[in-house]
């Protein structure tokens, strides 16, 4: 198999991306199984070697075909877009929303056209984007756009849990009226084909969680699982998909998580799903987007601007997402 | 210090109550702390005891100023209620709930007329309560009604994490409902005292959930932390009870668990609270009744019919409760 090559984008420029990343390269072993280089610009990069060690060296490339490996060394695709006096750490502006957006972009295009095997995205700021005049809500509207995707979903994961969830930030009180079969079967579909293909699994199983205490006790209290969810689980059966439910989430995560009962779990809101990923996933939690054609992952994270520049941001989810984008890409190319 | 007395009534004597009874003092050194008996009948003591090992030794007793410490002895008093063909195993029947209820009346009388300082209450069965003409949902109601409380609450709790509840069995649907600012201070006051007086914490620290995800944001996605979490949080500082809030439930739980924020946390419902707590207190869960003038605890599970007269019955709750009953019946008495 041809050696991997992956990307990672800075992210915004005035947040912890650049910062670690530096620490990524410093305490890892980044170029065990891949070719790796940073999308971004020189100064943010240059400032963040400065805060996290002077053992580090930046090697601005201009062809991804000619990288060093060397330990230490952080490969860099100098994007030129950013002058030294165009940002400030910490702070929002429309110059460092728009050069994340086009470290973005650099980063689709090479994948797209199959140049790298996937990437991996350091935060932005959306504040920033929207200064910058970019209507964008976060990474994954900009991805689907630029690859033409109709039908994604965002994956959250810890090394013991995957989780997806049928509704984010969306009030309690909207949940019951949100969830739909089939939007949960459209969800089970896109959990089950990335399971299969980025994470190697011949058959997954997938755990939906039920929408009220008890999963509703046999309609006693609520009767989404009877009316919504248990014919969204029978329909993904009927296409092979592996799913089973609904559980009683109360019970489910410990099962899952302490005896790998199943591969991943749909749950039905935000805190059900989130609740025991962030216990379990403290500074290493990952988001994949599903049903992408290219390989996709994120720290679970934003850009931290209170503590951007002073070298205290932790690099393990970062670091988590890039074995994962290893992982599924080396997946994907089986 | 006068020595602790510690009932533990016997529960459904067709479930796993006896069984998980003998195998606690086979496994645990029960009489460290507190002299201990069991309120129940011969025949399911003696068959939890075949079930279980042939060192334990039962010793009915008549006078609880009279008992064994001898380590894998079982005191119990006998309320020569049932006969030996009165109930099967794994069956729900009116004689083993009618005994069930007895078990614990007694219990209820000894501590109310201080002749013991505390109880644990193994697993009763509500489908045999409602055979016995008993119209109770379970102990709660029960322990509230003969201690005449109005004013109660369920503390779950592991040794990492302690949670009450302000809605339990209802539809998700309904929750942003049914939470009310004078229930919320009502169970914070609940809190704040048992966290005091049975736990001995001098300025106990309570966090507060928020209902939606990320506690709202500001109203963004639901106002319930706005109207009625975040007014019940104010009103219970004036009462000087050290209560914070609405936190997200997401990173809250993480907080608390992995760098002891809070003594206890008051969740909005169901799933919120038991997610975490069971991935961390599986076979180790306890419930404490609030508000009680008794000290009363429980395992946090049911009577495993299904497994009932297995002796496959994990003890590790049964034992937590009652480590958790000498603690408080000690502090009870400071």
């Amino acid at each position: 198999m041809k050696r991997l090559k992956i990307a990672i984008t800075m992210g915004d420029p005035a947040g912890i991306g650049p910062e670690i990343i530096a620490k990524m390269h410093l305490l890892h072993d980044v170029y065990k199984e891949a070719d790796v280089f940073v999308i971004g610009d020189l100064f943010p990069m240059l400032s963040a070697q400065r805060t996290i060690s002077a053992k580090l060296n930046i090697k601005p490339i201009t062809n991804i075909n000619n990288m060093s490996r060397d330990k230490n060394t952080i490969n860099l695709l100098d994007m030129k877009i950013l002058k030294l006096d165009d940002y400030c750490i910490s702070e929002s502006s429309p110059k460092a929303g728009m050069a994340s957006f086009l470290y973005l972009k650099k980063a689709i295009e090479l994948a797209h056209s199959k140049k790298i095997d996937g990437f991996v995205t350091a935060p932005i700021n959306k504040h920033s984007l929207h200064l910058a005049g970019l209507k964008y809500p976060g990474h994954t509207e900009i991805l689907a756009e630029f690859t033409k995707t109709k039908d994604f979903a965002m994956m959250l994961m810890s090394d013991k849990l995957r989780v997806v969830l049928a509704t984010t930030h969306c009030a309690i009180a909207d949940v019951p009226k949100k969830i739909n079969t089939a939007d949960l079967v459209r969800r089970l579909k896109l959990i089950d084909l990335s399971l299969r293909k980025d994470f190697g699994l011949i058959k997954p199983s997938i755990a939906v969680c039920g929408l009220n205490p008890h999963a509703g006790e046999q309609g006693a209290f609520g009767r989404e699982e009877i009316m919504v969810i248990s014919p969204a689980i029978k329909k993904a059966r009927a296409l092979g998909i592996n799913a089973d439910g609904p559980h009683p989430a109360d019970t489910l995560f410990e099962r899952v998580v302490n005896h790998r009962t199943h591969d991943a779990v749909l749950a039905m809101y935000h805190d059900q799903g989130l609740v025991p990923l962030k216990m379990l996933s403290f500074e290493t939690g990952v988001n994949v987007t599903l049903g992408l054609p290219i390989v996709r992952t994120s720290p679970d994270h934003g850009t931290a601007y209170d503590i951007a520049g002073t070298g205290k941001a932790h690099e393990g989810s970062m670091w988590s997402a890039f074995e994962t984008a290893v992982l599924m890409a080396k997946n994907r190319k089986k």
